[in-house]
């Protein structure tokens, strides 16, 4: 066989996740085959089989790759110093997950939220993936929580209300905005940011509770 | 062939949807097989094919069903007078959709938030579904903005971002929330509407923009 150079394998590796997850985000995990694979990314089983043994090796290499991207996008948001107030944080996040992998488009759309909530599904019936899953939601909810904490500390916001379910809402509002990409097509991060910054506006006098 | 009474139709028609809808919330549609389908509900195969022609017809009705129950809590909730302030308004969703299915558990867990991860999977590759999810959500979208709409009117809330903004806000946090759910397991709606009250506490003056 022919010596080939490790930049020319990454290269290889990565044309084929590329187009597995071009597939997958269109059509799931499991409704994909490996011919469908081999088809879009055109090369020949024999090269394709070099470097992954099988659609589930596949699936594993994308689910891990796209829950660590996203992970990192929560991770990065969080660096900032002095920390951004949520609606800024929020929309940090979504710049990062929405710019990840933006040249692989479904239908002329960002293919990246689709996959996202592909992972998510496969997550559900996966031990091992959902593990991974879990132990980086904790670390980022862990990071979010101790942002929450400066806010109160700062006395920017109502201190009874424990840090980490605050941190939890916030991740539920990237999360879900991401599912609505993915459902419902593009929407600029911004309309995330000026909603949060809307209900932020509120005040904690919203009438008899 | 013995006549039966439309109520023993309907009956049998639930179970098998129910066995289904477990069967699909623990291990996605495409990976169930209609042997794991007529294993879970303990019927033979005439028996199911009299009521459903298949897996995609099983897999369409299944897919009505849980986008049409969480449309109906977001517009319960939308429907009380006065509209309540947001945390609530989020909060009577998520009460509504981890009741829906309540006897349906994977593992000791409430199955449904897992299912309505598996429905946006499956709608995302699906025309027909996805127009039909669109078209939901245009509606519970118009719904939230004109509640919005109320509480910049009354003065609540700051009147610059437009309601159609706050109301996909404020669904994306409720989407999110129902997501981290099926991926990290039961939370308390309360959690969430506590820590949007901390949000809501923040005011319009967190540092300069």
């Amino acid at each position: 066989m022919a010596r080939v150079s490790q930049a020319h394998l990454d290269a290889r590796r990565r044309q084929i996740l590329d187009g597995a997850a071009l597939c997958f985000a269109r059509n799931g995990f499991h409704a994909t085959s490996m011919q469908d694979v081999l088809k879009e990314v055109d090369l020949s089983a024999g090269a394709v089989y070099r470097y992954f043994s099988g659609k589930d090796e596949l699936i594993g290499a994308i689910v891990g790759e796209v829950l660590g991207q996203v992970r990192e996008a929560f991770e990065e948001a969080a660096r900032s110093t002095p920390p951004p107030p949520p609606d800024r944080l929020v929309a940090s996040v979504l710049g990062r997950v929405l710019a990840a992998k933006e040249s692989l488009t479904v239908d002329g759309r960002p293919a990246f939220p689709g996959l996202v909530v592909q992972v998510w599904a496969e997550t559900i019936r996966n031990e091992e993936l959902s593990t991974l899953l879990r132990e980086g939601y904790g670390a980022v909810r862990g990071a979010w929580a101790r942002i929450v904490g400066e806010y109160q500390d700062a006395g920017m916001m109502r201190p009874d209300v424990p840090p980490e379910q605050v941190a939890r809402t916030m991740m539920a509002a990237a999360m879900g905005f991401i599912a609505q990409q993915a459902l419902f097509g593009p929407a600029p991060a911004h309309d995330l940011a000026a909603g949060l910054r809307a209900l932020m506006s509120m005040g904690d006098d919203t009438g008899a509770r």
